[in-house]
């Protein structure tokens, strides 16, 4: 049992499979036994492209950071894990004593060791260390895979529930149907909704939306010859709002937007669709300039705010959905591999379909056996 | 005392002297006697443009609307105030039964009256009615002058205080020395700031500003040749973070960040020199469309919020803060003017100079004698 | 049909069926054939006391101000609303420039014309008359029966949502299973509340709030000999504490507890019972004077906070949450009365007790004929 | 230099000096050789009592929590500090890793170490070790008494401006005149206030206030013979009111009260003064319970808020108004006693009064040499 298979990135296009030594654990750390691991598109980023912005892949790095598994080892100072504890794991361990700690936003720590963003190793292996306040207890009816689907799914909370402010009654529009659009719907549904509008330029992608959480579904129009995306996003807007019956105020208003596109003219588009007084939550990345209506952004007075991974109390939330029923994980993964596969599912990640045809939402891997 | 002469713009280019009936009022108004006006950049915008927007001067319009004035009819239903009372006039007019008046924002209520805002008329006449709610009396050694002063001041309330949740020991940028920069940097001051950093291309504006309320003072580079906007700023944001000791983070990071420039590399740089879970407040009115870095938005997860007007609390403030000396008001008013003299007094606004070859901050028409 | 057949107290113990001239409306009120009242614990207070703390009936007053009915006629500035429209009707009239009004808490407004709180008229007649954005149109599939409730309903909007701040996932005690109790349950498990704890000393409340909202009932104990209201309370809290697995902090602590009895060792019980830094929202009105453990509200960091009628939002939340289907209102209508039995359906609140030998939960009086 | 003499409480009226062990320090810790340190009220009920509440003294404790020093040794992790460095020290070590330390309130963290609280020593000794991040260095210009004087006033920052929300020219009354209701004080009229009251029994406590912070000063009338607290209160807040032109609403009235006595008829009073809608902050610690005007809470919603210690960015803030000179520490300090007189310093605290005749606000106790 001292043996450690990982999933290696070593360079652009360079995955490989290798032995790492196991990670020895302080006092306040458990060792889980990694069982379940979703691919994120911030993995394959890194493969494809070896970098995300200014974080680069300069030495061989595990990737995964979407993980559960089962408590193998458990720190002398650990109270409230043992040996055995099937934990959903969040992937970013803080100083815990710079001011975003300690003030309650722990996601803007610059000292984050955070799983597979380079220099730090990801959970793709047998064995992965973290604070044990970081490994959640999952109670018995939910299962591995739903716990490694805590991570998108506390990116969805943090940016619907904590930055969104997202209540009851209110009415949502998310651009992007990937997963973390889909877990922001389905974080919309759990608050109790009043509307959830799914916008997508792909009409499956709608369609499983509106199967799965939305109430309503938009396909915008393709482009006209020589149209300007500033223009086209102002058509598309006035479509939409016609289309779905949207206006600025009361109760056909749409209280908050999120962008899970990254697209610019799904930012645009939320700008003109979004409340006067709302909010505009971007947790879609994309190109990094992007040419926003500064003069809609002022005279509704909205406010565009930047989400980043999680903060306090979003893990605990997301677990807390599911294991009410709120929100149901299981149709979002689509596809299951081994370790051994584990290229295989970067693959199809990648290509967005499966070696069946099918459309990948969410690929597991499971752990080495 | 029938008349009612007025400063009326009729087209693009085109204001003249006219009489005008006088307003009647009803239960719950008042009669303003109009003694103090300050002209505002969109009183000339609508000179020159005719337009601001969508809001278009179709029709003649009287401008004006920062102004105070005597009290010289009240409504049967106006209990504090009398005739005589000294008053400073905020120019909005509210519907006071939508959702955004009565949830405590009525800067976004779809039906304000908002005066010179087509097509409304201004104040810049001898008698202006407004609800009487809106007429805030002046303690005695608080005057007129400082009074009509009060409406850009609450602009300046409205961004720093209530949008932007200033507090004492924090620090400031603010990007652009006019008016509405200046008094955010009062205002900043007014509230404890530990650092007010001035930004403006004009050296002769960031002296003033330093005399005035800033601590520091920056004098952005010019371009480069051929270098992109988002190019420029990102070497604006480092020489400026090099030069004053900017952090992200801790006690040299930059809590708030005002742009009340309006321009795009303003913009863009203020966002390089937030802190990480920063406020951006958007005051400055430029080219609508403006492309700033997302991803910047993103991974320091910053607030970017528009500022419209002022709302509720923003008006008392403004006076509570003047009269208790917090705020001085003076030595932004550079010129003044008769009612006669009101054309020059625009001109003067317009050329950013008066005929005395100094330069126009504020310049201020006194009411019809 | 000038007629307006009204339910007046006259005096303690005095209340008839008599004419009333049918209200005028102005411009922005409309005219309602009121169709359904439900009868308020505060209603059957002033029959038998004549007056609530500072309010007290000095002259003849119509009851009633939980209503729901259709617009008979409509002022010339009403644009949402037509003649035949069904809407609950929100019974407080606000002055609408006062502080409170302007900053988002109308319900503090001190110049408020709240139907039934001497000296103004309830909603008891045929007709009521009130400003037309407090008539909020019924979708299809809601009743007038539940357009009436949506008065107590909002009484729990604001005490659990509004002021409680209450969110998913959190858990909650409410003390007192009477109506507001109840909806405040109500309201708790539609914005998706982790545990719902009822407490109240008769057993048969207790099984009713089980069966319609709480995952958990408490049942009291009864005093020891001698014992002191705060030794009960403690020793309460301990047994509580434990019968149910209550903590201070993490998972199984309680969020939010809300008083809606009243009765002191309520409140005592639910200071000790409350989380390390939550929140405690007052509803029930009992003694004036309370003996609270202050020390207790100290080392926890409690909020402690008076609730008060219902503000800005509170009223659409309730529809919202109603016509989502997310509260169902009916269970709680235990008793119907036509016009001519209000009487009688006063003595069958006031008793607690219908003249079926049920309990009474909510008794609705239907419109006059 | 091996030596750590302390000043250790072996029981009740049990205080001796004595050698202790030198600590040793970790990674991210520092031991700071303390040079100045304030007596406390909390010291002295622990001499007194040898309990507060639930905390008892059970074992000999060094004393002692108000404390600045020169660090003398930094762990091998920590980058901000070195020798030599003068600092203030925040003596409450939290776990990092709870809830309420992750969430931005690690005041209520169940495993704080605070020093001089059973089981835990105090500063009171030639040497102390802390996390690095909870030595905050002082400026130049702020002397080491200045530092000392921070922990009370982070409990002032933390009741006014963090609990408090106090803002720029709003309103404070103040119950209690001792060192913490003048530090809270101090804060107000460092965030701006319009307006600060203070109130006290003791004439001369009054009259210091009003020469160092507060604007009025109110001195409560006697008891009338067999009045009971609740009706003296209510006699004694209509005096107030009378006597300082206090009103409910708008700008005469006082937005938030702070309890720094813990008298019953304090905090009775303070209820009946509150603006409507305001806030009350208890800091004072007195008799456990307290009979409050629910009523009152309830009507005015009123927002009564229990305040512990400090939390996050309070010492912070602290140190900023010190250092920009806002908050002026030294006329607080009275006594000065070396560290041979430390027993002398606890019998002036008590008495109130120093063997000079003076009264005592705050006694300095220097370090060992």
């Amino acid at each position: 049992m001292s043996d450690n298979p990982s999933l290696v990135l070593r360079g652009v296009e360079d995955v490989v499979h290798e032995q790492r030594p196991i990670p020895e654990i302080s006092g306040d750390e458990v060792l889980v036994e990694v069982k379940k691991t979703g691919i994120c598109g911030s993995d394959v980023h890194y493969l494809v492209h070896g970098r995300i912005g200014d974080f680069i892949v300069e030495k061989p790095m595990v990737l995964g950071h979407e993980s559960a598994g089962i408590v193998y080892k458990v720190g002398p100072n650990v109270k409230h894990l043992k040996v055995g504890d099937r934990v959903a794991m969040e992937p970013g361990a803080t100083c815990r004593s710079c001011d975003a700690c300690k003030s309650g936003r722990y996601e803007l720590c610059p000292d984050i060791i955070f799983a597979a963003t380079p220099p730090y190793d990801g959970t793709l292996g047998r064995y992965y260390k973290l604070p044990a306040d970081l490994a959640y207890p999952l109670p018995d009816h939910v299962s591995l895979e739903d716990g490694a689907m805590m991570e998108p799914l506390s990116v969805g909370v943090h940016s619907v529930s904590n930055l969104g402010g997202f209540r009851a009654n209110q009415a949502i529009a998310v651009f992007g149907c990937g997963p973390v659009g889909l877990l922001c719907m389905a974080v919309a549904k759990a608050l109790g909704a009043s509307r959830i509008i799914a916008v997508d330029i792909v009409p499956d992608r709608l369609e499983f939306a509106k199967k799965y959480a939305a109430t309503d579904a938009y396909l915008p129009p393709k482009f006209n010859d020589g149209e300007s995306k500033i223009d086209y996003s102002r058509r598309n807007a006035e479509t939409m709002r016609s289309q779905l019956g949207i206006e600025d105020r009361g109760a056909k208003a749409v209280d908050l937007i999120i962008d899970a596109s990254g697209a610019e003219v799904s930012i645009q588009t939320g700008l003109y669709i979004a409340k006067s007084g709302g909010t505009f939550v971007q947790v879609g990345m994309g190109n990094p300039n992007v040419t926003l209506n500064v003069s809609l952004i002022m005279t509704k007075e909205l406010n565009y705010k930047g989400s980043f991974r999680y903060g306090p109390g979003d893990y605990p939330l997301a677990i807390g959905l599911v294991a009410q029923g709120k929100v149901d994980l299981k149709p979002l993964v689509t596809h299951r591999f081994t370790f051994k596969e584990a290229i295989t599912a970067f693959k199809a990640t990648r290509a967005g379909k499966g070696e069946d045809g099918k459309g990948v939402i969410k690929a597991i891997i499971s752990g080495p056996e």
